[in-house]
C-alpha cells in the first residue's frame, strides 16, 4: 500500500485470534514480510532497529565479559558436520545444500551453517596447542539457515540471524562457569533491555543440544500462554574437541581435549517483545530497544507552522539534546487521529502532542502507549520528565510481564489437574517428574507439552517426597512444563 | 603455534615479494586464516576488530545521509536472477546453488546471493506504489558469495562482507545524484578513516556492475604500484524497475518506473589498509580504525611490579577515559623487544613504554609506529600528547600514501610510453583514449592494465587534440589506467 491508503485499520483481537493478530502487526508495523520463498522473510527497516538496538546492547555485554568478534565462513564440508554424531543427526534433516558453484558441480556437497560447530572446530584445532592459548573467548554475528517446515516471521524461519559464542577452556569446571555465566547475562538481557522475565535452568536430555553434553535456557511465557525459549547455553564437554581433535598441553605437559561451550540468542527475541508486551493496538515496545522512542506530533490548526511547529521543533532538540530517539511527524496528508493510531501500532513509547493551546499554555500533552495516560508537561520540564516517563514505561511493562508470568505459572501434583491447566488456562505448569524421558514423550503426545525447563532451585531435594505425575514414581525434580513456540 | 612458540620472525621484505609479504602479514597478525574450502577465509578477532571500526564509521555516514538499514534474504530464486538480461550474464558464473533442503530437492535452484538487486527488486515492486513512498534509501549490512578462481584474503574471498545500499527515486537526475553523493562519501571515508587517497570517477561500459546503466568507482594505488577498486557506486537507471516491475503513481497520476541507484564497500577495505600502509615490520594500522591506538608495555626490572606497573595501569586509565582504545601487555613470558615487534607486526600505531628509570624520571617513553621515531613524554601530558600524536600518525599516513600516489601517477602519450611505464613503474597512467571497447581489449590483452576510472575532469575537453594511444584516432577521455587486483 501507499502511504495515502495505507489506513490504520483495526487489527484482529488478540484474544480472538493470537496467531492472525500477530502475523498482522508484523506486517501493519512494517516489521517484517513474507518473500517468495517459503519461511524467508525480508526484515524491513522498522523491525531491522529494533535488531539493531537489541544487538548493540547485546554486543555490549558481550565483549565486557572479555569476549571478542570474529566472522567464520557461511559454509561447512558435510564431512565436517558428519564428524559429531549426535550432531548430524540432529542437523541433517535441517540443512540447506549447496551442491555446485559457478557452473561446475562440487565434489563435496556444503551445508549452509545450521550452527558453526563443526566449522570452528576445525580451526580451533589449528589455532589451540598450549595452556597459553587458552581460554578461546569468541562470538560471531552472522545468519544461519534451518529448513523449517513450520514457520513465522521472527519465531522460526529459514534463515535467522544470532550471535553464537564459542568457547574452550582448560577445564570441565571454567566451561561450566562460562555456561552458567552466558545464562546469567541472557537473563538479565531480556528482563533489562526487554522488559520480559524469565525462567532459566537446564533443558531435558530430550531437548538437548544435538552434540551438548547440558543445554540450559530461558524461558518466558507470551501473552498467549505459550513458552518461548529466548536464548540457550550449552556446555559441550568434550564432545567436539574429540570429533575435531582440540588438544593444549596442559600445565604439567600433558595433552588434554579442551572443554567447550556455545551459545546464541536470535532475531526471534524480536517476535518476544511482540508477543510478551503487544495488545489490541499494536506493539507496545520497552523504551530501551524502541527505535522511536518519542514521537513528536503538532497538532495543526490555523497558523500553526508559525506557532506550534517552531515549539514542536525546540522540544525535538531538547529531546536530542537528552539522548532520547526522537521523531517529528509534521506530515500534513495525515489527521492527527490517524498518525497517533499509527505510532499507537509501531509501539512508540511515549507521544507528545502540541497545539495552539499547547503552545500558549507554555505546556506539552504526554501520551504513554502502555496505559494510555495523559499528562500536561511543562515545556520546561520536556526532557526530564520524558526520561523518567520512559524509565517508567520500562519498568511498567516489565512488571506486568512478571505478574502476567505469575498469574500464570501453576502447580499441578496430579495429571488430571496437569491437563486441566494446559487445556483450560495454558501458561507454566510446574510438575514432579520422575526424570525419564518416556515420560516426557507420553506427556508431550497427549497434551503437547513439553519439559521447558529445570531451574537448579527445582532439582532433587526440591521434589522429595513427591511422585511423577505421569508414572507415579518418585520425582526427582519439579520441570516447568508448557505448550511451547 | 602457541603462544610460546610464537615468535615474531622476519617477513619477507615487501620489495622482494609483495605477494607473499601480504599472505605473512595477514597470518603473523592474526587477521585472517585459510580453511578448507578453497577461497573462503576465516575473519580472526583482530582483523574482525579493525572491521568493525570500519562498519560503525561507515554506517555513521549511511545513517547522516538519511539511510535506514534492512535485512533481505541470502537466497534469490534462478528466476528472478534471470529477470535482467545483463545481470544473470555478468553473475551466473559466479553463483553457488543451493538445490537441496532438509532432505528434499529442491524445485527451483536459490541462488546464494551475489549481490541483493534481484530480490530487493521483488520487495520493491510490493512496497513502492506512489511518488509518497519515495525516495526509498535502504542500506543492508550482510554477507556475499562469489565463486572465485583466483582468491585472495580480504581481497577477493568466495565470501565476504560487505554494506550495500539500494536507493530508489522518482526522477532520473535524483538517483543520479544519490550515485554521486555516494560516491563522493566513499572517497571521503577513504581519506579520511583509512588514510587511503583515492580517485573517483565513472567506469567504462566494459568495467560496469552487470545490469547498472553507469558505474561510479573510487580506485586507489597500492604500495606495489598495483590499483584497488576500493568501492562502487552503480546508477541503475530503469533496467532493475523495468525487470522487477517497481512502478509508482507520480505527482501527475502517471505511472512511472523508478530510477534506482546501488553501491558498495568490503571487507576488501581490510585488505586495501594493509597493502596502502603495511612495512616490512608488518602492518601500520590507521589510528581511526585500529583495534588499539596504544599499547603500554611495562619494562620489566626488579621490582617493577611495585614502581613500574602501577604507573602503567595509572597510564592505561587516563588513557582510556580520554576515549583513547588502549592495551596493556605485562605478560611476563615475553621480553620487551619481543612484545616490540609483536605490537609492530600487528601495526598498533603509538607505543608507549615505562620502565623504572622512566618513573623516577616521571616520563613516559612514546614510539610512533609509522616513523618508529621516539620521544619522552611527562606522565601529566600523556592523554593530550597521545591523542596529538594519534592524528600526526593518521595525518602522516595519509600525507605519505597521498605522496607515493602522486610519485606513481604518471601521463603516457603514446602506447610505447604506456607499456614502458607500466612495465618498468607500474602506478596509474592517465593516457588518451578514443572511448572504444576494441581499443580497451586489446591494450588489456598486451599489458594486463585496464581503465580503472574516469574522472569528470578528464572527459571530453581534457583530451581535446590528443589522439587514443591505442588507434590514433581522436581521443575523448583521458583514462587512470593500471594493472588491478
Amino acid at each position: 500500500m501507499s502511504k495515502d491508503e495505507r489506513l490504520v485499520k483495526q487489527i484482529t483481537p488478540k484474544s480472538e485470534d493470537f496467531s492472525r493478530w500477530y502475523a498482522e502487526i508484523v506486517q501493519k508495523a512494517e516489521l517484517a514480510d513474507y518473500t517468495p520463498m517459503k519461511g524467508m522473510m525480508v526484515i524491513r527497516p522498522y523491525g531491522y532497529a529494533i535488531w539493531e538496538n537489541i544487538q548493540r546492547l547485546m554486543d555490549d555485554r558481550i565483549k565486557a565479559t572479555g569476549h571478542v568478534n570474529a566472522y567464520f565462513p557461511l559454509f561447512i564440508p558435510e564431512s565436517f558436520l558428519k564428524k559429531e554424531a549426535e550432531h548430524v543427526e540432529g542437523f541433517t534433516p535441517e540443512v540447506a545444500w549447496v551442491t555446485a558453484g559457478g557452473n561446475e558441480e562440487l565434489e563435496e556437497r556444503l551445508a549452509v551453517r545450521p550452527t558453526s560447530e563443526a566449522i570452528i572446530g576445525y580451526l580451533y584445532s589449528k589455532w589451540i596447542k598450549s595452556w597459553r592459548d587458552l581460554p578461546i573467548l569468541y562470538n560471531q554475528w552472522a545468519n544461519i539457515v534451518r529448513w523449517e517446515k513450520v514457520t513465522r516471521p521472527f519465531l522460526r524461519t529459514t534463515e535467522f540471524l544470532w550471535q553464537e559464542g564459542h568457547t574452550c577452556h582448560e577445564t570441565a569446571q571454567e566451561a561450566e562457569e562460562e555456561t552458567l555465566k552466558i545464562l546469567a547475562m541472557y537473563k538479565e538481557f531480556c528482563e533489562t533491555e526487554l522488559a520480559i522475565p524469565v525462567i532459566a535452568g537446564r533443558k531435558t536430555l530430550r531437548e538437548k543440544f544435538a552434540g551438548a553434553q547440558m543445554t540450559y535456557a530461558i524461558e518466558a511465557l507470551m501473552s498467549d500462554g505459550k513458552a518461548l525459549q529466548m536464548g540457550t547455553s550449552h556446555n559441550l564437554g568434550q564432545h567436539f574437541s574429540k570429533a575435531f581433535d582440540i588438544k593444549f598441553e596442559d600445565r604439567n605437559q600433558t595433552l588434554q581435549y579442551v572443554w567447550q561451550t556455545s551459545w546464541g540468542t536470535t532475531t526471534r527475541m524480536v517476535g518476544a517483545v511482540i508477543m510478551a508486551h503487544g495488545d489490541d493496538s499494536g506493539l507496545r515496545l520497552p523504551p530501551r530497544v524502541a527505535p522511536v522512542q518519542v514521537v513528536l506530533i503538532p497538532i495543526a490548526f490555523g497558523n500553526w507552522k508559525e506557532t506550534v511547529l517552531p515549539a514542536v521543533l525546540a522540544a525535538q532538540e531538547t529531546l536530542k539534546k537528552a539522548g532520547l530517539r526522537v521523531l517529528v511527524d509534521a506530515r500534513e496528508e495525515f489527521t492527527p487521529g490517524w498518525k497517533f493510531a499509527e505510532h499507537e501500532m509501531r509501539g512508540v513509547p511515549l507521544r507528545i502532542e502540541i497545539g495552539p493551546r499547547d503552545v500558549k499554555a507554555g505546556q506539552a500533552v504526554f501520551v504513554r502507549r502502555d496505559i494510555k495516560a495523559k499528562e500536561p508537561v511543562p515545556l520546561g520540564e520536556l526532557a526530564v520528565r520524558a526520561a523518567a516517563v520512559l524509565d517508567e514505561i520500562q519498568a511498567s511493562l516489565y512488571a506486568a510481564a512478571l505478574k502476567f508470568q505469575d498469574d500464570n505459572t501453576r502447580v499441578a501434583e496430579t495429571y488430571a489437574d496437569f491437563k486441566d491447566i494446559l487445556e483450560n488456562r495454558r501458561g507454566f505448569v510446574k510438575s514432579p517428574w520422575c526424570g525419564g524421558g518416556e515420560c516426557e514423550d507420553k506427556i508431550k503426545a497427549e497434551t503437547m507439552a513439553t519439559i521447558r525447563v529445570i531451574p537448579p532451585d527445582c532439582e532433587g531435594p526440591a521434589a522429595e517426597g513427591r511422585t511423577c505425575i505421569s508414572c507415579g514414581r518418585e520425582a526427582k525434580a519439579i520441570a516447568y512444563f508448557a505448550r511451547a513456540y
